[in-house]
């Protein structure tokens, strides 16, 4: 971590951040009251169900600490919490449209929005969202903001591809695997730090270095992520461990492992991957080869390099909102490489 | 027709909007090629599989001729077709997902994207699109036509939601009917008519009135299209007759046979239209029932009539630009309802 800001601990760090979250989730609901007042009841029903689902927030969360550090007030034009609230529609769209897709029944241990309502009112559903997201985001932030927006929802689907192409391969680099990530995660969350900085009134540099921050706190919760597929609890998590192993995909702790093994252990990882029928203790297998190699211990670290050096950029900060709001995203930084669920 | 101006004959109009059509597919494949340039080549191919496909063009022409009757010309600032050909992806978005959710196979009797290249590719390439489309809309028409834009795809979730709802009822009204096509179809046409009149800087009675145009032209379109599920020749529209019988969804022509008939045919189109099951005969006994009643006349004479007060409506435009664009609008109108495909 950065030597110079101390993150806070977690419990402050939590309470803090509380009062932004419920302005967060006070903006979605009138937004959404209003947006839907004349509509379909369903729709007003769908949306409430699928983005009301107990979500971190850490989309939004960014964007306002991001424009704070950068000298956004209250007293601002822009209203930065409208601007926020976009990215949260926008990854609920992503989920909606994704758990279509995945087929996915559960998300955080409640029903996907496709398994309860269908997989039309979810397409559609994300289609509302992705539309209202973008709006938001051109109506406080602009064309500058719009631009940004859309390089990296093209990026998201641009990696929703690859990870198609990947699927059908069973020799992924530790490259293959980090572009994935960048454009199915990481630019989103860079994109998210990097409004937010134009919507304080950001200088190039600090935008730059918030954007930074971004990618490397979205490489390192995506890391995450895939190391709480193999190591997760799934009642936390509330999804099923080994989802990533049973669908052949192949992720860093994989990778990591398949690169460190002998050449028998790998021949054994890589045909435990490739058989597609599911098989009693194939998984607890290859969690017993990862960790001989220690490569949930090495992605691990990986992701806290990934996120120093991103915490690192932000040393460019100085000042009073410096003091206050750098522990903050340091703090988020922690909470990411610490997080169970 | 609007009795002051005269549409021009259809072979004129085909050759005068060529140069417009080819301005705007011109345009479409670069900003493509520019889009997909560093993407997957999967992304790039079902961009262009989709979108060049033979389509009309109606939406961006709309856009075009608008900004023009209300002063642009190419030295202004904004790059109008930049601005048309958003509505050309976003209608490109709409039929990705429209056929992922209705399972169709053939749309203008090629194989659609979702069949050729799988639901997921098509949800995706939807979502790329839809997300493009904004930021064209944003870029060139600001906030204040991401508005309308918004408020049209809006209405057009909302409008799917409704039309769901409606699967389940056989007893629709012509009310019901026509709400359902403003949100489905004549919002958006209306958006783009307004639009365009916002570009070429009208006046606010200018950008109503071409609105309503829109609104006129788009609830036509959709009439005839239903029209043409009943009476077309499906070697000329690529679609089969008696899709929207045989699943059951009761449109305009069906809507005022059922008001006209007496109680002995009301009942049989009902139970016709019920029957889940095909069954050998019924298609042709519903259009005879039709038929006798006369439905099909009324229904295009509905349109016409709408159509006419569309047209009637842009009598306050005058001028040079009213001379030369005005007769082209008139002849889409014409067009719009002398449509076979």
């Amino acid at each position: 971590m950065a030597d110079r800001v101390i993150p806070i601990p977690k419990e402050e760090l939590l309470a803090k951040i509380a009062p932004e979250i419920e302005n967060i989730e006070q903006k979605m609901r009138e937004d959404l009251q209003n947006v839907t007042a004349s509509s379909d009841p369903l729709l007003a029903e769908i949306l409430n169900y699928g983005i009301f689902n107990g979500g971190k927030r850490l989309r939004p969360l960014l964007v306002v600490f991001a424009a704070r550090l950068c000298g956004w007030t209250p007293k601002c034009k822009i209203d930065v919490y409208r601007l926020a609230i976009a990215f949260e529609y926008l990854h609920g769209a992503t989920l909606y449209h994704d758990d279509v897709i995945d087929r996915a029944d559960l998300r955080r241990g409640k029903t996907t929005v496709s398994k309860e309502f269908g997989s039309i009112a979810a397409i559609l559903g994300g289609d509302f969202l992705h539309s209202r997201s973008m709006f938001l985001i051109g109506e406080q932030g602009g064309v500058e903001a719009l631009r940004i927006f859309c390089r990296a929802t093209a990026a998201m689907v641009d990696g929703e591809f690859l990870q198609l192409r990947n699927a059908q391969r069973y020799n992924l680099s530790e490259e293959d695997y980090f572009a994935a990530v960048k454009g199915k995660t990481a630019l989103l969350i860079a994109a998210t730090c990097e409004i937010g900085a134009l919507a304080g009134g950001a200088t190039v540099h600090q935008q730059r270095a918030l954007a930074d921050y971004g990618l490397s706190l979205g490489t390192a919760f995506q890391i995450i992520d895939d190391l709480l597929d193999y190591q997760g609890d799934s009642i936390k998590t509330g999804k099923a461990v080994g989802n990533d192993f049973q669908e052949g995909k192949m992720t860093l702790p994989f990778i990591l492992a398949v690169a460190a093994a002998d050449n028998e252990d790998r021949q054994r990882l890589l045909s435990l991957l490739e058989e597609q029928e599911y098989q009693e203790g194939a998984f607890e297998e290859v969690l017993a080869i990862i960790g001989k190699y220690g490569s949930f211990e090495l992605c691990r670290k990986k992701a806290e390099k990934i996120v120093e050096k991103g915490v690192n950029g932000l040393k460019i900060f100085s000042g009073k909102e410096c003091e206050s709001i750098l522990p903050f995203l340091n703090g988020l930084a922690v909470y990411v490489l610490a997080r169970k669920v």
